[in-house]
């Protein structure tokens, strides 16, 4: 699995928002206070204060998170099986954009390596099993003609998928909280654990208490 | 697939939001009105007027389609493929509860019949790929003792799956349009037929504008 | 304020649904078992079970409370001011259908009696204040022809509105738990009563563990 | 009523769901491609190409807009009525972080000159009415201790508030052809335009097709 962050909003918007709130604008102690589009990436020397941070803390530990939903990542995720895509999607406050099985059957069918199609579970056994089924469903795919609607039906669950994904962060928290526990299903705590790696450092301290078991060695 | 309403509210809760938001009460020419839960569905009379027909029709037409949130339907759905699973829980609006795939791997490795876990497609040789899958990975956890959330990464995505599946009739429309539709997955065509059908009569012409090709023939 | 319950679906849904995830659906110990849309309500005796009721609070406890997403409730509210409309219509979990300003201000025009158009605080300058506001406000527009959309500016957030509300039972959990707390607004909190107290008894089990303060006299 | 544009995100991540969906990410024809967070806003000479727009005008058109939810924009209003964030709250789809009144009715308080905390609605009548309000609800807040809580319900709904709004393209759409129209109130087309104007030039052409009679003078 590879997962690459594309984008994700600044977290002044929180700060905003929080501020917002409680009228308290005035008392930020940030940097350089952000002034629209154009200007604020280039330049601006912006830097989280600690009365800023202690603030986003407060309102976590409160649990009055909806100004979190302003901070939203944009994920690539390449890789993922469809069997972890069936939880993945079970996140209904989030954007998914998947790539479409019309297009992978295509692949199947022109690839001399079949291997890199599938997620490997570690278990030599099944991994074979896998193996077996989607060269055997090529094999058919090259001397029978069948619509991919039907073609798609006995591919694996191990079968790679890719996709886009944005999630706001209060969103995020309840994803990492669920998937990096150790009821999760594996290759979720394995997303968990790229997904966090990838938030930039200085937004880690947003996630943080949900994290268990999640090192971070950035 | 076998798919069976559980529940639906009542068209008058409809009704009486429509009026409500034009003060429009007094004109309902509904039969016996709505008094609350306990005595509404034992002996009530109530039929939908013509009047009140027009108005839904009206709301539909105008595309003021948030009243219809009020209408919900409970399904069981049982016998649906994981591949088509993966297409019904992007739809957000909806709230489904879902076999765990740990129960099923359970009834694999005890069933001594798996061709009815298995969604039919209609090709003999791609039915054939999947059941001949099910058989060996059947096999293989009949000698070798592997986690489920492992086991499961080889199952065809034409295994299937059973849930409960909750919508209301704005969502519902749109599910109703997009999988009714020639471009959508055959299974999925199934489904909103068999959804269609279920609705009760006197509800259908709130999704009729909807429904190309689904024919009704209760 | 008046509220009434218009509808509300079956807990049976609730158990079928987790029942459904465990695959346990023969362990159940309810009444007579739901049959579908048509029979279900007239003869069944259906009843809660103990290990039913005991599992419900299992996944609450857990906080696996997606099943009670389910469980849907439809209120009236009547008289409600529109400073509470602004917090209820937060919740985005849920369906609202208002009525119309426009409506509202024609009866404001015709009426000879104001009082009963506002919520009384308890304060009576206060409540002063708001009268003498509608009083002058009526006066205005029995002499000017002003536009509904530029004549509600002046109205004071007393002014009373009316609605119907379709919450699922997850939603309802998180609603009252935000809204009885002492933190609270106090209508928000007399609405949290109202709500509780019309949930059946035999579903007040699935709240109750969220309601600080709201007692049931029912 | 003052709207800033806090931050919006890239136009890139879109161009890249579609694509994902389709696995056609090579033939993008836009600018110095997308590599993640840190570098890509500072020196990348990126260009919407003229097959990508194409590609966004196609999704727009044939109603594939799902992908446009992973562009979000943050949006700083101040000065909105009361009576306008009634309609604002109503689309769920958006995060709102509004003024707190507790902090608003402080400021009434305090300050000498009350005309800056209404919203003009152009009638000299109505406006006098609510200005009058005002001034009787600071002159009672003087003289007597009233909680906040109780303080508000005489404020005229034209009070104005503030607040960080967050949103993406699919639900501004929406917003802005509801919003743009001829029925909508006029302080929520003033809002829409305001809106519109403050949408990158490069990316208007996303929300061109809903906006009726808004003007874009830029």
């Amino acid at each position: 699995m590879e997962v690459t962050l594309l984008h994700n909003s600044p977290l002044e918007v929180v700060i905003k928002a929080i501020r917002k709130c409680y009228a308290s604008e005035g008392k930020s102690d940030s940097g350089k206070s952000f002034r629209g589009h154009d200007d604020s990436f280039k330049d601006a020397k912006w830097e989280l204060g600690p009365k800023d941070k202690a603030l986003i803390r407060h309102i976590i530990k409160s649990d009055h998170t909806s100004t979190l939903e302003h901070l939203t990542f944009s994920f690539d995720i390449d890789g993922l099986s469809r069997a972890a895509l069936q939880e993945l999607a079970r996140h209904r406050h989030a954007s998914l954009s998947v790539k479409s099985t019309r297009y992978t059957l295509k692949e199947i069918r022109e690839s001399e390596d079949l291997e890199p199609f599938l997620v490997d579970t570690g278990d030599v056994d099944l991994d074979g099993l896998s193996y077996a089924q989607l060269c055997d469903l090529q094999a058919l795919l090259k001397v029978k003609d069948v619509p991919n609607d039907r073609a798609k039906y006995p591919l694996p669950e191990s079968f790679k998928t890719s996709l886009i994904w944005t999630i706001n962060a209060r969103s995020l928290r309840n994803f990492l909280k669920l998937r990096s526990s150790k009821g999760a299903l594996w290759e979720m705590r394995d997303l968990a654990e790229e997904v966090f790696k990838l938030i930039p450092n200085d937004m880690k301290f947003v996630f943080e208490d949900y994290v268990e078991g999640v090192t971070d060695d950035n």
